[in-house]
């Protein structure tokens, strides 16, 4: 990682241009412009001042000293608006225009503007955000590793879980062979076992996010494990053979940078359904890897994404997913989103996903991670796609 | 857990006081404000709204189906505050005063003040979270208990962590019984080992988080593993015998609530520093057990925090920490804080933080959470506090 935080030539060029003063972001350190701006976390308000080709942090008392070792931070107990406008004066700038990110907290407006500044709102931060440099792709690709080691394990514990040992009777006919029948077939099957236990989303969840702090990222409240038709994924419900079992991760690494990995496995199969769904999200998963080119409207390979998934078949109103992915980074949503008027970008990172939900069926869903390079997109990490979790 | 969203008590009763016709919040989905009104996490900008005793949820079309199975959630892909000014129009309030948190993001009251409502802002929603009911006390005692088996897997480690198996020949002298040696001499003791490698803080952390993990928790990005004075935290280090070490979780339960839990322990120690800032923060710690009833000052209970710790004989300006504490729940940092002159009230949940930082030395830190009862505070979890990690 390059040391120095990032941020600030594009914030003077955009100071410059609109013939502003300055350029003030107000936030919990913790939020993602802040970590952006700073190249750290800090874990309190924060008054980030740009001025005279300068950063200066503004913070209250109460953090710790080794925070305070970077240097331009100084402590101010003022509101952040307040200590804000006391840099700018400063620091050679008692009036003008500053400019601020648009969702700046209102009451720091107010504050910079009862201390004569006047307000206009930039895109540049997070514009410069969109583009990630050498580093920041290395981050996220690092992250993208470890979350196909997290998924990874849900895939061998499936592979290694048995239907067989269960004692309620209405089981054994898991290997009937039967095709597509409607979903509802799936609840006479005997749940899924695994290490002497029932398998269930939440006993499965616990274990991919061992993994992923075993590699040393956060899972970041990212990790959802989905079956078949049954819970939206917040209530715990056993897994069973022959529905479709998606895992999705988005852990965050230790410089704070993301990934998004999703895989969607079935354990003994018995429908056509979710055969046709991932063949669908698999091909639609492809148009990404082919058509991400700097130049390309971000909002068309959305588009394009959804219109392949549908084009198996399948409803562009009611079961292709709408959420096609978007930028990807300290956030784990970022500009360009897939379904604006964007130009990508060489640089952009972007995660991309393919999903079908069905009520009867359930939800198939591939998510990816691709950096958008001159020549073309490139695939962050080698998860392999397959619905057999025993082919991991 | 209450199944409904929270605060809208609070909400209709400063609209009403304040002759308002509604109260609006807009955020990102995942916030801890939006989280609390919810009452659970969207992944996507959100306007909320409050308009005659009802609540109503705007979110983007790019938002899943699940989602929306709230009730009174519906898609509007304007700007949040447009969208908010929308809600309110078609619910009997064309005009008049709206309230919102002060950090309601700027654009979006600009969005309502174009529409023709003024803004007020009001601190219900910050007051309201401040006092938790038994379901939010009940998920924070839960993240506690998962932060105290994650610490005392740091304790076990630790304690069966040896300084032995060292090949560089200038160790040997780990059981000499050096007193105090200023800190220096830390550096000549060989590094700790554990299950056949090198101990570092990092290693340390990753086996913390895959317990947190396993408990069902996330450990939300607050593990930290801070030996002596080597290190902030962020640069992993060789863990050595006689030098403290900090190892502090703020879990996230599956309902959002935090957990908050540091303990100090020392293999092996050689020095009397570490013993002395620990009896002091010890001492200081028990001051908190006592000292917080309703209606005693918050800041005041920090006060005596940091006197007593610096009563024995540590600097108030340069050794005893500033960050003593303060609410805890959805969010790591609440109202109110330990350095304010709010009254303490029944129901706040406090984050207890006494800490001892030497720049020869390192560190020394217990932090804990407990609840203010009508009958005094109530400590969560029962995490021993002793330096010596084999005795946990």
């Amino acid at each position: 990682m390059r040391s120095g935080p990032r941020g600030g030539d594009a914030i003077d060029a955009a100071v410059s241009e609109r013939d502003a003063v300055g350029f003030v972001a107000v936030s919990r350190g913790s939020d993602p412009t802040s970590r952006y701006l700073t190249g750290r976390e800090f874990d309190c308000d924060l008054a980030f001042v740009r001025v005279d080709g300068e950063t200066h942090l503004r913070v209250p008392s109460t953090v710790e000293p080794p925070s305070l070792s970077v240097a331009s931070v100084r402590v101010d107990d003022r509101p952040p608006g307040k200590a804000a406008a006391a840099v700018l004066a400063e620091h050679g700038a008692p009036e003008g225009t500053v400019l601020a990110p648009r969702t700046i907290p209102h009451d720091a407006a107010l504050h910079l503007e009862s201390a004569g500044y006047d307000l206009a709102s930039t895109a540049a931060v997070e514009a410069a955000r969109a583009v990630k440099d050498a580093a920041e792709r290395d981050a996220i690709e690092a992250a993208q590793r470890a979350a196909t080691r997290g998924v990874g394990r849900a895939a061998a514990i499936l592979a290694a879980a048995t239907g067989e040992e269960a004692t309620d009777g209405d089981g054994g006919d898991g290997d009937s062979g039967r095709e597509d029948d409607g979903g509802d077939g799936d609840d006479d099957r005997p749940a899924l076992r695994w290490d002497g236990a029932p398998l269930s989303t939440e006993r499965l969840r616990r274990q991919v996010n061992a993994t992923l702090a075993a590699e040393g990222v956060d899972a970041a409240g990212a990790t959802a494990v989905r079956a078949g038709t049954r819970g939206d994924g917040n209530e715990p419900v056993e897994l069973r053979p022959g529905e479709p079992i998606v895992v999705a991760v988005g852990p965050r690494g230790p410089t704070g940078y993301r990934g998004a990995l999703a895989r969607t496995f079935v354990v003994d199969p018995d429908g056509g359904w979710e055969r046709r769904a991932h063949v669908a999200c698999d091909a639609a998963r492809k148009v990404s890897l082919v058509e991400a080119d700097p130049g390309d409207d971000a909002g068309f390979l959305g588009s394009e994404l959804r219109a392949e998934t549908a084009a198996f078949g399948f409803s562009m109103a009611d079961e292709v997913t709408r959420d096609v992915g978007g930028g990807i980074g300290i956030a784990a949503r970022e500009v360009p989103p897939l379904d604006g008027d964007r130009e990508l970008v060489a640089g952009n990172v972007l995660r991309v996903r393919a999903a079908v939900t069905h009520p009867d069926h359930g939800r198939v869903e591939l998510t990816d991670v691709l950096v958008v390079g001159e020549d073309g997109p490139r695939l962050l990490g080698d998860a392999p796609t397959g619905l057999d979790p025993s082919r991991w």
